[in-house]
């Protein structure tokens, strides 16, 4: 059993979070994060699969990859540091440097993570700057994690932060943490930054293992724009504080409720990152049910959370159950069109759409009224075997061509 | 050699069109079209990998494969007769069989195509009517082809339409063609339709095997949103009335011609349709030259001209080259990005924005110059072998999804 609580990043005993406004691209708001926990942390990591990865996902997943104790993250917005070859990853050693300093580590590491425009280099003396700052005001309140989670912030409108406790061996752990993620969101991770900490005891490999199976089902099937980000970064970070038995059994229940409060804490983001889509106005999500299998299920669900004709059907609240049916043929995955059924719900109300592959003489009022929801859903029934798979994204409007369209200045 | 003449799908000899307003969905405008051939023609098709392929598309598809000869195409836009099960395949052979007695066909076929909302029934009495209609009013001049290939558009906002002549055995050929396309377009075959004409006599299967071969490199190669259509049908047919002795051996020089005129009209169309995108306001090639093998090249050009922070970004004029990195990073592809070199061009200059996977000090005011034109190339140096692709699509903008949040009404 899992119990959400308030807070995200600091929920977790031990863990500390500051902000500043180091004045790398945006003015008058916070830019920079840090967060830190008092005891070393083992670490797991999982990163973007785009071949261009950006100098901290190829600092960081060194770090996560290997054996080596880690207590602090540092992260900025505004600039991406991808495209930016050794000068950019030499940026990397020098935060971390900067931090180890300012914190007095005595042997442990520290992370860096950056989201904003790639092919730009960090103004490193602002970064450095900010990160000493940073290092003098961490606090472990929750404010402080919430002030965290704004201050890594790109067009994101809303700040992202959750967590969960639960028991292991009498003891009560905590998992929280927050996120980031808006444009540049698509499958094999998002534009997104995820901040997990917990103060359960957990083996290393097991932990790793329980974020990468994970992230298959929650991260891994959001879509705002299609656009798989250099920079995708989800870091989990482990201080054992909660002082509970070490969790190293993959089929004991220990591991069964530590993953449980991990996918309460992921599917949380990815629904609010996929809702938080760029120019999004509603949050889209796509269920398929009695597929083939459930590698079916994924590329089906995804097939249509990625089709731009839907997207704008659906912020036009426009029941053009056709595209779906479209997108679902053109998925790569083979199904008998007359077997499919399509219904659509929301907040108000559900309607079938479609019969065995062909439109029922559905109520267009209901069905606009349906659409027009803040939580839409399309359920599409393959009736193929049992496997099922939940994709989430957005609705494509104006507003994503117009932050996108000049996105530098 | 080939040269291009005025004209389209009436170019070749012995090849007639009709257009008339049936009234199917538009008001005020013509939305069927008929191509006619004095005499027996050979075709060739190829359409939608969709698994939820409409109507026509299974009754041409029959026909096309088979050995029986045509002499007549019928085609609507505003419905595209898709998920629409028997009823649908119903209205098709009616179509045929209207078209067959008002032509007074004797033993030939007749080809049918729709275009529009998926999901709805033709209106057939409406079809049934027009198609009557229609084939009073056969027309073989060049303005009746014009007339044709208007009828058949859908949001386009231009007709398309081009022709070449070429000589084989000293006779006069002439391949012309006209087709429709501008949402929905996607590789696999685009939302579109083309029909395309020749008088030259070649060999069926040799025919299906230059068609086939041709649109790899340029229905394929064209992206307007990712969305692959139900509809998508290219279609050839040849009435052999030029009088040239038949091509029926790959190797010769005749075949060779034939496919350069063929070339010439597809990449005429592919680049129109591309152009004429929804909501475009010009057209956006990209070009991967020295990438290790074809079939990569292909993949990194298609990735990049999907990219909708890339056709945001080009829509805006904004030299964001890091999103043409990053979106030749997550095509699947494996290559090294400090390799690469990214050149911009159009008809207002030339600027090479990355060099060796870094970008360049570039001029922001001529790079915004360069992608203020109405021709946009990005050209990828991978510096890894020889191969190279081109593919072509539009930027992403306001007007795509406003034409797409209420497309059925």
């Amino acid at each position: 059993m899992i119990t959400k609580i308030s807070g995200g990043v600091t929920a977790a005993k031990g863990f500390f979070a500051a902000c500043t406004a180091a004045g790398i691209k945006y003015k008058g708001r916070t830019d920079m994060a840090m967060v830190y926990s008092e005891a070393p942390c083992v670490t797991a990591g999982t990163y973007t699969k785009n071949v261009v990865k950006a100098a901290p996902v190829l600092w960081d997943r060194e770090l996560t990859d290997g054996d080596k104790l880690v207590q602090a993250v540092v992260i900025n917005a505004g600039i991406a540091n991808a495209c930016t070859g050794e000068e950019g990853f030499g940026y990397c050693r020098q935060t971390s440097d900067a931090a180890k300093k300012a914190l007095k580590l005595n042997g442990t590491e520290v992370l860096v993570a950056s989201t904003g425009v790639i092919g730009k280099q960090l103004p490193i003396d602002r970064i450095v700057a900010g990160t000493e700052a940073l290092a003098g005001k961490l606090d472990s309140s929750i404010e402080a994690g919430t002030a965290a989670s704004k201050a890594i912030m790109t067009t994101d409108t809303q700040n992202k932060e959750i967590a969960f406790t639960f028991e292991v061996g009498g003891k009560t752990c905590t998992l929280g943490g927050m996120c980031k993620g808006s444009g540049m969101i698509h499958p094999n991770m998002c534009t997104m930054l995820g901040f997990l900490t917990t103060d359960c005891l957990i083996d290393k490999k097991l932990m790793l293992k329980a974020l990468r199976e994970d992230i298959e089902d929650t991260f891994n099937m959001v879509s705002v724009d299609g656009d798989t980000s250099t920079n995708d970064s989800v870091m989990l970070l482990s201080n054992g504080l909660a002082g509970n038995p070490v969790i190293n059994d993959e089929n004991s229940e220990e591991y069964k409720t530590f993953k449980e409060a991990l996918r309460g804490v992921t599917l949380y983001m990815a629904k609010n990152i996929a809702a938080d889509g760029e120019g999004a106005t509603k949050l889209f999500e796509v269920k398929v049910v009695n597929a083939a299998d459930v590698k079916k299920a994924k590329i089906l669900a995804l097939s249509v959370i990625k089709s731009s004709l839907t997207k704008a059907a659906v912020y036009g609240n426009d029941a053009n159950v056709g595209r779906i049916m479209c997108a679902l043929g053109y998925s790569g995955v083979d199904f008998d069109p007359y077997n499919v059924d399509i219904t659509i719900s929301s907040e108000n109300g559900k309607s079938q759409l479609v019969s065995n592959g062909v439109p029922t003489d559905f109520d267009e009022e209901l069905a606009t009224k349906i659409l027009s929801g803040k939580e839409v859903t399309a359920l599409c029934d393959m009736k193929e075997g049992s496997a099922e798979a939940t994709a989430w994204g957005c609705d494509l409007t104006y507003d994503y061509v117009k932050i996108n369209a000049d996105y530098r200045s």
